[in-house]
């Protein structure tokens, strides 16, 4: 298993990441990990360790970066050296299976698209992160981002990319798909709702229906099917919701010294609470319908969160995740 | 002024319709308030009171109920002398200025179109509840479920409509109107919103382009315009996520002896925080551009609640609403 990771990609770029890539390297001795980005930031950092670089981690470099607040499309096109879009251009060629970053989402979508390339049979590939539910499992969510203007046929190909990750990736058998909706008949909906319904109840999966937003931190589906705009809204309002909700309870709770003393001994709740809320905890997320692997690490990765994406990518390398999509989508 | 209360609609009806209507009625001399519905229920509610009936409060007589069950464009056709479908007939006819109803929204947004009318230049009518803010002011949505397949037309009208509420009826100068969309810049979004952004533009009202559903809570704007569809998933996202969140809270906050006694401590802020999140306590929801004003009391409104929308409804008739979104509409 060859796996290229985006070293200058995230908000602690290029240290986590190459931290990160030195204890996965040591845990997992059959996996190449490649560093991609600039060696002479790269190396001290791998010499501050004090021992040896173990075999199986590698520098890759890469001149350019692409930073967070970069035109997608424009910087991917423009900076052919950077350490994004050398990565998926190894995948292109085949010199590595999958590849992490935690960069750039918009950028490493159009990598994603004009680099790595789409499936054969899919028009429009998905970003699928996993949204947080009360019992802590989760559910994943997609498409969130990458196609603001699905098409029906684009969201039934969704159901089927998400239950075979979250089968395959995940070790759920017959995961739950729900198509996200504003009501949970059959008829109810937009035009696009409304002509994918029966498009995803032919599929081979275990279809829910219809599943609204109210109902899905309560654990209601395994795999959530939506249009990256409705997806967009849907997570950004969880996460506002419980910022908002966060932020008056710190404002009443220290309304008063009784409300203090209250606050102060549920100090290890509200602590588990955010926790809970904070779907940055659920790992990495896959872009699917990809002729290779890209696993989307998030923004503020750290070391752990960027072997844990090793983790994931490995799984998802074992059971042979594109090969099975590919061969669900074409038949090939 | 006569409005006219669906006295069956809403899931305290009767009572809580009469006691709301015999307050408003108290408090209000110079408004005719009609009751239509079952007068076998009606009357005996009245006589419980113990003194003579408002010379201002009168009684209509309909045989028939929709229940919040039935399907809303059948119930409409159908029951002909629903108390609902009664009441916008009296709009319709010119017998009172304004209805209030608590009943089945499908069935009211229905008997909106079919039986009030719309306005002339309007192709849609919006619903338009009020959503929650951390300051407590709360954000007038719309459209909010009356229209799932909405067009840039649709959404610049909505984008006129609330804004001329906002400042007529809540009385905000140069109220800020927002497009929910997935970013902030002015070329975000799918192509409902993109095609939408100009057009709100070139409108005589204060713009403050698209706002992100993670800080529709802060407070953001005043308005915020999107689509039937969107907008759903908006709301029900923010009250799942309230929901789940104080679910979480209270199984937290019972886990020990430490815990349970802190959340004592807390319990008049919890509550405070509950009552902030709750949209039902902003208050009824207008159907806007229909021919005649129309308010949508929540499912749940007991008789303070129906009395606060004759409040609400009496501002807008005072106010000449309806003609002023004319004028803006149709030049008329």
């Amino acid at each position: 298993m060859r796996i290229v990771i985006d070293a200058m990609g995230g908000d602690h770029a290029p240290e986590c990441n190459v931290d990160g890539a030195w204890s996965a390297a040591m845990e997992w001795k059959d996996t190449q990990i490649v560093l991609v980005g600039d060696q002479a930031k790269i190396e001290p950092l791998l010499k501050a360790k004090g021992t040896a670089v173990p075999d199986n981690l590698t520098v890759h470099h890469a001149s350019e970066v692409i930073d967070g607040d970069d035109e997608p499309v424009k910087a991917v096109r423009r900076k052919k050296d950077a350490s994004m879009v050398v990565a998926g251009r190894m995948l292109k060629e085949k010199q590595a299976d999958a590849m992490i970053s935690s960069g750039n989402t918009g950028a490493l979508m159009t990598t994603g698209l004009l680099v790595v390339g789409r499936m054969e049979g899919i028009e429009r590939p998905a970003l699928a992160p996993m949204i947080p539910t009360l019992d802590g499992v989760g559910v994943l969510a997609l498409d969130l981002g990458a196609n603001m203007d699905a098409k029906p046929e684009h969201l039934a190909q969704y159901a089927l990319m998400g239950s075979l990750y979250r089968e395959k990736v995940m070790g759920i058998s017959k995961p739950r798909v729900g198509l996200l909706n504003v009501g949970t008949e059959p008829g109810k909906g937009n035009e696009l709702t409304k002509l994918t319904f029966p498009l995803i109840e032919q599929l081979p999966i275990h279809f829910v229906g219809n599943v609204e937003a109210r109902d899905i931190m309560d654990g209601t589906c395994d795999v959530l099917v939506c249009d990256g705009f409705a997806g967009n809204i849907l997570l950004k309002s969880i996460e506002g919701t419980a910022g908002a909700m966060f932020k008056i309870l710190k404002e009443q709770f220290s309304q008063s010294l009784k409300s203090k003393i209250g606050a102060a001994l549920l100090l290890p709740q509200l602590k588990g609470i955010k926790e809970k809320m904070d779907y940055s905890e659920h790992g990495g997320a896959p872009l699917l319908g990809l002729s290779s692997l890209v696993i989307k690490g998030h923004g503020s990765s750290d070391a752990n969160a960027v072997k844990n994406a090793v983790r994931q990518t490995r799984i998802a390398l074992q059971s042979h995740l594109v090969e099975n999509i590919s061969k669900e989508i074409s038949g090939k």
